[in-house]
């Protein structure tokens, strides 16, 4: 067979390969993943820095006997194809096609689903403990990025297993970048010690030396030794993980098929926690990731041969960025923060203008969150864009840092709602439950880019107190033209009689088709616009219902503790009498997909809602009829 | 004057104490504490650490234009006697009376309200960097203890602090303690630091001895200051600190004001971060504190002269700790994990009985939920005490690693609701709000021991997939016998037709007060406990409304995405027709105080539920009347 990835798939076992079989398997992997995830997207640059990681993994230990999990996870590309799932690969990421991360529910070989950084450690440490409880011997293997090392979660978790002697390998994948270039102390940390090697050879230099030296030799080479031991024992160990109690290798070229899985060989050997600290090159491979790896970490469709991507239609991410970089200019407190994520919520043009006010932290969005709290604490008003998402991993630093001190921090939150391929692990559908049960908080979602605009000013400029902006991937828009935002007004966008729609932000367009829809069966529905999503505006909702007898919510984000239940409380406390649903998503891990697949599927799409109102609409009016 | 406290009062002013004043200052302080905190309760063996650490600071630094954090904060008890605060320490952590942490709310002295570990770093960095934007000059002081570095977001911050070079002074007050005994790889650095300091003295001796020898000297001395020198570069620095870009000073001993005072002048000429280590002892000066460190952690009244602790209440904590002994005894599977609260959660006889399927993490309750989830996905039944203010510190953790995974992870949520107190920063009224948005999770609320040891035997024997289970600190039970425990179902406490009030754990003690109260104005109130709080019994709860047609629910947490809305939701939905009124707690911090003080002021109480259901009741009958 030609492709040895091809024969991998009828096989299953690598095993057998000679070295420049595997190397040739590691050609034929990355021709494969830039063919087919040019046309899927995907995240093509850190799957591209793993190849052989992965391949050395699959050669030296048994799966899935022994555990693999893979921080983050969008580094599983090339597992996946070792692991019977390449005839899949042309439906990644889409509805009902496989997901772009591990998922215990896909393959046995995905030992851990994982999404979000840093949490690779402690679920192999709990594998590990389980492990030894049961009296098994399987190893357990962890790959984690040097990205991975600025969240705090690892920290904790290497806290924990290197005072433990329990056997496990985690193999660190340094690139030096995280999405986007990598920052921080640790970081610095990782280079030193790349480039601290060279005092092993020097000392052995100095050692060969004293040898050659006849008269001053013998004593004063005891007093060195003694001195070399006193410093291996109390100084030495150098890095940071011999320091935590692991047994460090390294650093090695994770490019090197043969290094690697000597190594690996090696760690399964050893009784202790390991770590090896493998440096590959994200991207490589292909010369445009590896030039442009931000770019090509999680990209659309795109050309193989030339590597030119798609180019980006407007998004609220992008005028997020330049809305802030104008309100920056005039405001000399505003400050941005981002967690490793420059690029992708729009910073770029304010980092570039504005360096002394821009802050990367890392993958911290914990710290972010306090650093922030702290700036406005001594009167600065700090920024900081964040994925839905990831917002939720800085659940007690919002609350408590941030809001119950009542302090002036702006959230815009992207990706909020559905965000599609991505999946389960990257929803943005849980910020308005957990974000109204926050005291002092305010939360905001547009449904333009001119709301976008006047939200930002205003939570900038004259907003005292936290205060989140959420908007949706992309660059879905109202139809309606906005009025001049205004902090708790409520727009009635369309008249009507005969339901109300009270919704906000992404939906608001799907509310106008769901109208269109209603009309041609001969029901008028009014669309009531409340930008503030929470605090809720009790009269405007309360008038919307008296008027209709028939209020329906539509929200991006769950029902249970979303923007629908509040309405409804609103409502039944307030006595009005009326018919009430409200669509949003269900209390389910909500998969992958487009965004227009997973309203179908969950019944928030404009279609059921208007079979919904056509239904219920019915049935009132027979109930009229009847009276 | 004769006491150096009242001096302080007066005068405001320690700067001009000489040596032996300043010494006498720490006597008086240390009496104080011990007498007044005797009375109210509060945390006494951590002030009791830090009394030279504070008068240091406010020897050298000047407040409130340098500022002050407490990591923590509920050792801010010197600092408090210090800025004037001494007077009201009789109203300590009372209602109306001044908080045990500090409150930018309370005085200008306290620069950042804190109540958790781990984000002192985060918030100083924070201001650090206001500061330098705002071309300001002061000094920023942060008090963290050796606790806090088993949370992540210290090591976050750590990161992001160490490769800036702005001038910040974190004092690590090293007690090898939490609340209980400190854990895991960086407890033992620290030791490792303490010890082998005398390295640097045997370099000394080395160095020394060289120069007495003369025929080799000169030569050879030379190759071994190039060893040094390259050791220094490339392998020294020796701490975690330096490693981070801190420059360290220490270890030192906390207790001696002198080297202290020296030790913070110095640290506030450095123009980058430093960290003094100083090394304390938890409760100093006090016997049976310091010989019983962790009872004295957070303490009722107690018999300042014998230490005699005033015997504990039956409370569901220790109940919890019994039953999930007995129940390991049966399952070999079920480990228990705790985030440094091994007493506090009830876990002491287990970590006894079950050493080895006992694990403490540290103060990481992200770590100890992936933790957990590892565990659970390889087969294992973990469970996690955890207080409710802690939980949300592992939001992303449970939604993620647990929750999109149906994993078997059991979560008995302790001090959820009102914890009194300890205040703002602790109330466990967010975790129905935040637990019940996220997929598969089940919450169970007892109200009686009973009930517990039925729930924790069925979260651990039967249920499959995350289970939480939420009491309250302290042991408040039904007074209504409880039949046996099953899932989803809903008890009929009290029959009666007027009102239905839908509740469940605490305040079903609370739903009797009140139908007992309104027994005597001729209303008859049914009482339905649905101890299973999410998700909701839809039939019950639809059931109780038509009955009565006027539906109370009373919640131990706040309204906002709470128990009450998720009633009320299903109720509008199901179109019943029905008057409807949520009680719980307002979108406002909840101060400290009894739990009875705040039932009272927000509305939670009994008197305040019956005087409503009165008035409705009576608007009710009226309008039938009119009828």
């Amino acid at each position: 067979m030609n492709n040895m990835l091809d024969y991998i798939q009828a096989n299953g076992d690598l095993k057998k390969f000679d070295s420049r079989e595997l190397k040739e398997l590691c050609n034929d992997i990355r021709s494969f993943l830039i063919e087919s995830v040019s046309k899927t997207g995907g995240h093509l640059a850190s799957n591209l820095g793993v190849v052989e990681l992965t391949v050395a993994v699959h050669r030296v230990f048994d799966l899935p006997g022994d555990k693999l999990i893979f921080d983050v996870g969008h580094q599983s590309y090339v597992h996946k194809l070792l692991t019977g799932r390449k005839d899949r690969f042309d439906k990644l990421r889409q509805f009902g096609g496989i997901s772009g991360f591990p998922k215990r529910s896909e393959s046995e070989f995905d030992a851990f689903d994982t999404g979000h950084s840093s949490t690779s450690v402690s679920a192999a440490l709990g594998m590990a403990r389980a492990r030894d409880l049961n009296g098994e011997k399987h190893n357990i293997i962890a790959i984690l990025g040097d990205g991975a090392l600025t969240g705090g979660e690892i920290y904790e978790s290497l806290n924990d297993a290197g005072r433990t002697k329990t056997p496990l390998i985690l193999i660190l994948n340094d690139n030096n970048m995280s999405i986007s270039r990598n920052v921080g102390a640790m970081s610095k940390h990782l280079r030193n010690i790349r480039i601290s090697r060279y005092y092993f050879k020097s000392k052995k230099k100095i050692s060969g030396f004293l040898r050659r030296v006849p008269l001053a030799g013998t004593p004063v080479r005891r007093i060195i030794e003694s001195i070399k031991a006193s410093i291996r024992k109390r100084v030495l160990p150098t890095t940071l993980f011999d320091e935590l109690g692991f047994k460090y290798i390294g650093p090695m070229n994770g490019h090197d098929i043969n290094a690697l899985i000597d190594c690996l060989e090696y760690a399964k050997s050893e009784k202790k926690p390991v770590i090896i600290h493998a440096c590959t090159i994200k991207g490589m491979g292909y010369a445009p990731a590896q030039k442009n790896p931000s770019a090509f970490h999680g990209v659309g469709k795109f050309d193989p041969l030339t590597g030119e991507l798609l180019p980006g239609q407007g998004s609220y991410s992008s005028r997020f960025g330049e809305t802030i970089v104008r309100l920056a200019k005039y405001n000399p407190k505003v400050c941005a923060i981002t967690c490793a994520m420059p690029d992708g919520t729009g910073l770029t043009e304010f980092s570039k203008q504005f360096r002394d006010r821009f802050f990367d932290v890392g993958i911290a969005e914990q710290h972010g969150v306090t650093l922030a709290a702290g700036m406005a604490a001594a009167g600065m008003i700090p920024v900081i864009p964040l994925y839905s998402t990831f917002l939720q991993r800085s659940f007690d630093q919002v609350l408590h840092d941030v809001c119950l001190q009542n302090l002036h921090v702006v959230f815009p939150i992207d990706r909020a709602g559905l965000v599609g391929a991505d999946g389960e692990t990257h929803q943005g559908v849980y910020d308005i439950s957990f974000l109204s049960c926050m005291p002092n908080m305010t939360v905001l979602a547009p449904s333009s880019f001119e709301q976008l605009d006047e939200m930002l000013t205003y939570a900038v400029e004259r907003h005292r107190g936290p205060i989140a902006i959420r908007y949706p991937r992309g660059g879905t828009q109202s139809p309606y033209p906005s009025g001049q935002f205004e902090i708790n007004k409520a727009y009635i966008n369309r008249k009507g009689c005969d339901v109300s729609i009270i919704t906000s932000g992404r939906m608001i367009a799907s509310a106008a088709e769901i109208a269109k829809k209603l009309e041609d069966h001969n029901i008028s529905a009014e669309i009531t616009e409340l930008p503030t999503v929470h605090p809720i505006n009790v009269s405007a909702v309360i008038a919307a219902a008296m008027k209709t007898g028939f209020v329906i919510t539509l929200e991006d984000n769950v029902k249970s503790g979303g923007f629908g239940e509040h309405i409804a409380e609103i409502l039944i406390e307030n006595s009005v009498d009326c018919r009430f649903k409200a669509f949003g998503f269900p209390n389910e891990p909500i998969v992958h997909g487009t965004v227009a697949d997973l309203d179908k599927k969950y019944g928030v799409d404009a279609d059921t809602v208007t079979k919904y109102i056509i239904k219920v609409n019915n049935s009132l009016a027979n109930c009229s009829i009847a009276k």
